[in-house]
């Protein structure tokens, strides 16, 4: 079977972010499928066909571009941000365990990008440079009871926090109880940060704290990262300041 | 003032992980600072200095380039992976809270790049696909005893887990402490994925469990990713096998 599937990160946004390897595997593919938004970031290639589905349409997707790979086509999703972080190549990984046993034998091919929380953290300072976590806020696909747990493990461990998707319409309180949660374990001076449609021409990055965190806008396209007892904040006349967590820890805390 | 600083993360090893942004900021500098291996994986370009520097001088290389930004230069810190994670932001963010305030008044730009853990994932499947964290294991810039809090809290949450630094020759037994502590929160039976050289011609990658985690070899060059109890393995006849971490968790864990 001659047929090669690409799962490839775009970056947040603009095509900044666009890794050499990312290119090349877009150029040579003869078939691009994706979410709406995502494909229209991709260029245009004559003889390239293209394939646009939903948001939440992942698995049909996923078994879409695998079917048309294993018919022996140099086929590419393209996922926004880094596909292996809340995003497409853990979908396509589910097809394949759960689809012909042909699809075992395809050419997968997992092209990294930059996730949407090393572009807010590069934004912001450096809020990442020590031990940290990803969590997603959303509910769709695990118990609230798990996040909250999460939450409280890391908060405890002095982990600094990025959460994705914070908001949705149908979600509209995890965000804030997660905030308050958060209270319990960690001071409320805390630096806060949020980083709104990182890469697209209408981003915004604000720096707040967390006793303050629960009054900011946030939607899907907002990455929050909540520091750690040991995140600073260095002002700046003029700019914003600059928030960063130190690569020594020297307290174990309680 | 008119001088700039970038930290511009190069991603792992070779030149297919580098953003467009990236490339444009290393042109556009008038001077690169960088221990020596990074700083010799930019082309040398006329009218542009460099000044490699040792792996632990991280200060020294920080303050330097801070130094020469602030007579006006636009200066360039070049760093392996993502300079955002355990890397060069941090230090360069230190230098600037201890510095002189003119220091504050610069720009500075961090520019993200593709962090080891994201582009071991890749190749593995979508090991990362659900929450997970990051955790250096290098106990000299923290105690031991607060990674190993940190790595019990994160296993009993359920997070998958990233290992940064699992060995050197001055930490010789840190990482098989760290199994052995994971060995009691996890299941043996849970896949760990062990990439080595990530992006380099050398690079390789193994897949095994916990169990036997504790028998392969490590060094500085690797990432190291444990999974969780969710954590899954397809086998692939004649190729590695694909690991990947559903979307969905259904469990809350005691």
């Amino acid at each position: 079977m001659s047929g090669r599937l690409s799962v490839i990160g775009l970056g947040p946004g603009d095509a900044r972010y666009l890794t050499q390897e990312a290119i090349e595997s877009l150029e040579a593919a003869s078939a691009i499928y994706g979410y709406g938004p995502y494909l229209d970031r991709v260029p245009a290639r004559q003889g390239q066909s293209r394939h646009a589905s939903d948001n939440r349409e992942e698995h049909e997707r996923a078994s879409a571009a695998l079917r048309h790979a294993a018919d022996g086509a140099n086929v590419a999703i393209v996922s926004g941000g880094d596909p292996g972080v809340f995003a497409m190549a853990a979908s396509v990984c589910e097809e394949i365990e759960a689809g012909p046993t042909a699809w075992r034998m395809l050419d997968v091919a997992m092209v990294p990008g930059i996730t949407a929380m090393l572009a807010a953290a590069a934004h912001a300072g450096a809020p990442l440079g020590h031990d940290f976590c990803a969590l997603s806020l959303s509910d769709n696909l695990k118990p609230w009871e798990l996040i909250e747990r999460r939450l409280d493990a890391a908060a405890a461990a002095g982990f600094v926090i990025a959460l994705y998707n914070p908001v949705s319409k149908a979600r509209p309180w995890q965000l804030s109880h997660a905030f308050a949660l958060l209270g319990r374990k960690l001071p409320v001076t805390v630096p806060v940060i949020f980083s709104r449609a990182v890469g697209r021409p209408d981003e915004s990055l604000t720096v707040t704290t967390l006793a303050d965190a629960g009054d900011m806008p946030a939607n899907m396209a907002t990455l929050i990262i909540v520091g750690s007892a040991e995140t600073r904040v260095i002002p700046r006349e003029g700019k914003t300041p600059l928030v960063y967590t130190p690569r020594a820890a020297a307290k174990v805390m309680a």
